[in-house]
């Protein structure tokens, strides 16, 4: 199985019976090879389905564009679903934002260019003009948008006008600029933030010092599609670290800077291979 | 949905396109509403397909027993499975096996009190008197045979007078005798042990012993099910706790027996609920 | 190294060069044999320091109370610090609150059962009449003390006075009580609690429905004094588990009482071996 | 406290009472600071103890090489000590072996252009050429050292010349030829290894397809020290990863890779702030 025949149909819907029986059934009789199927539901009563179908293309009876034309009309109307197709042919080209810290971003150039990313990073954009040489080393090009105070209108619109439209998923990685809702809006669910705590704790600014402060026993990570309400957006994947009275600040830093790593790049992956499902203030992962 | 109407399908044959459907279809035909659905494919061209299907049967269009019958004919002798059909109405019943230690047993006689085993324990068979005031506190039969010396055949056939045929599962709970193989080969797969280490590390007596003495950092503890093979049955959940020089074996077994108590109870659950399939020497779980 | 003679020492103090020197040098010239010293200085200059130790007692030059005048007059005071000698000789007595949920408590009756609490499970008390048979059982003294409405200074005076000044530490095994500051005031740092989220997230009450409306990929429960604001006193202990949107509330519940039954053992255990110090809103936990 | 004025003492003894007393009272009365103490006794009755201090130098009253000396006579001869002083302001020189798999490799070199590493990579060695290019682009010499089938001996004469006796510690970061114990030998304690698996699970060749076959559920990695014993040397950091039948052998390696990053970081680390005393086949492992 050729990760190039490779395709995913993600739905959501009312749960009823016979989704499953008729989604499968379609795509069988098309010459589809279902290589996965996850689902889940609220509750078969009166719930919401999620499901995620990983299928094998070489077989099928008529064009992409048909099938999913086809697929409209015979299974989604009737059972009014919400649903998309993703091509492994076509990987997702990424955007970093990234300010002055590095540890996130090296990270993803460093699996980028291992081809660990089912995707590829297309560019970074930074408020600065300090990782410039880190990145370009890795031959992704780096564009510097400087914010000047309060007024980032311009930058996000020059950020845009780089994006030109072919960015498919945006990944802020320690961006530490607030982006507007106007900017959200055309990229709704495709923006991802690691914030350096484990949320809903600790959300705003300097969560290690907040951290500390508390005195907690353990600290995390989390990654988080963003939305307008600062650090409230549906939770993609969170990860934690033991600490003690012996972690100050910097050693708490030191920690979260590997679980951000981490936490980043496993949301990353997920996204990438179309895993998640938003439904409402939360996420659905059909994890590997 | 009733706990009472669910049932859990579960399938392992040769993958290839349209079991899915074809299972699905047929559920669906007779009126039975899947409410979950998981599957596994070694390798979609010439693997193994592995299913487990959860669905609820009041509008079954046929009685259970007419509706297994047609799925033999219709799904399963066509594409050649292994199949089993369970009724959470019909709870399992299971016999614990226990020497002197009690932790592990005390763990399942308090869930079982408490409901949330999805199953009953219909009596608890020892080697040792010892626990019996402890396990008819509970309202649960006590049994003591005794295993003389090297002479186990007799106590064996003791234990299966007992079981009378209605075992559904066996748990060893720190049962300190080695079963033989004629016991066992009544009841494949459905024998469950705890063993007090990570294995296949520290396979054989005394693991925490040899925990300490070889300076692991890490201690664990495996639920498995039984084959001939000392230590070598197929693994069904597995959990691991830090340690470090402070720990002495004594200390190693105080944290060890927490692990056990959670990672024996937790294998029995996913057992009775019906989320294991064998495959070879190794198992899918189909986890919650 | 018999438990009976082994006594504890907790010191608070303003750091500066010779204290471990000082503190070790007077032990050791009254014939104690140190077997465990752990320190922690939150700044080696103008910082705090704590420090315990574990010390043997039969070849005490002088009785025990004379070695305390003498540490007081020789050590302590010269040294400004605050400071206390535990021994293990008199083990603390524990009074458990609990309401309805009795998986906290039945764990530590069942530890305390086993031998597994260095203290002994004086009393239980709840504003329930259900779990008397449960705790009888064990042999331990169950008292109903109920609060009715709003109006709770009788009932804490009565639960006072079945204390009798013969409690060393109050364990709030889910109490669903808020105790009064008067009722604290004389319990300082001796009032444990657990709370059945990751703290400081999801704070208050219905902590599962709040984190699954979340939807945290994380659940956690919290150990910690318990201090007038609620849930905000310093953190003992706190554990976590992974959770996904397959876990309703119900799930996450289930879940989340092996992590409390783990946490609140954890914690009292520390409590019961002098392993912590108090410091501000944050403890210092000098872990096994 | 600056880390250039940091020193750290390391002891290994019989246990016996007084010990912590004299190595605290000499230090205190040489000008030296104690700002971190841990010890622990495998029995203090007749068992080891081992300490380590850190403390600072800035107003010692004698040199370095005199306070050394005056400590062996004034404590370590009486009491019969194996011990060392290391000094920050002589941070140790790391050689990494490394063949063709670069993750481990890369890790130390990203920390070790961040600070992150207390020590500093003087050169990489390989039996490979591959790795040279992204080697030094971190401006760190990279040596090609080619082994010819069974004849090691010329390489390893080769390494110990480009070590040319100015190497505190070698890592092998997935350097898949196996040292001679002649090699070893004026190496003890100071080469540390990855191992792929969760040790003494999977010692040898294809740690990741034999933790596939018996079908584990958790995965692990090992650094430990190297002996001439295969992977039998005694083990400074483990840690874990949970996988389930979803992960065919490639997925456990990449998944595996990130422990091994982790780990391997990790146990570098305590290496070089001299965190770790070997004791026999074991250590102790003074974490922070």
């Amino acid at each position: 199985m050729s990760r190039e025949t490779t395709a995913r149909l993600l739905i959501t819907c009312a749960d009823r019976p016979g989704i499953v029986s008729a989604v499968t059934q379609f795509l069988f009789s098309h010459g589809a090879n279902i290589t996965g199927l996850d689902q889940h539901s609220t509750d078969p009563e009166g719930g919401e389905l999620f499901m995620r179908l990983e299928f094998q293309t070489p077989y099928l009876d008529l064009p992409a564009a048909a099938l999913e034309g086809q697929f409209q009309q015979v299974v989604a109307d009737r059972l009014d679903m919400k649903w998309r197709i993703s091509y492994a042919s076509r990987p997702k080209r990424i955007a970093v934002l990234v300010s002055k810290y590095e540890h996130c971003l090296m990270e993803l150039l460093w699996r980028n260019a291992r081809g660990e990313l089912p995707g590829e990073i297309a560019m970074v954009v930074s408020n600065h003009p300090d990782l410039e040489q880190a990145v370009t080393a890795f031959g992704v090009p780096y564009h510097h948008v400087p914010v000047k105070g309060e007024e980032k209108t311009e930058a996000e619109a020059e950020i845009l006008r780089l994006f030109d439209g072919g960015i498919d998923v945006v990944v802020l990685a320690r961006y530490m600029q607030i982006l507007s809702g106007e900017f959200l809006r055309g990229l709704e669910n495709r923006v991802v933030n690691i914030h350096h705590s484990f949320l809903p704790a600790f959300a705003g600014g300097a969560p290690y010092k907040q951290a500390f402060d508390r005195g907690v026993k353990i600290i995390g990570a989390t990654a988080h599609y963003v939305t307008e309400e600062l650090d409230a957006g549906p939770i993609i994947a969170q990860d934690v670290a033991r600490v003690c009275h012996r972690h100050n600040v910097a050693a708490l830093k030191e920690i979260g800077r590997d679980l951000e790593r981490r936490v980043l790049a496993r949301a990353v992956i997920h996204h990438l291979e179309d895993r998640i499902i938003v439904h409402g203030a939360k996420t659905v992962v059909f994890d590997k």
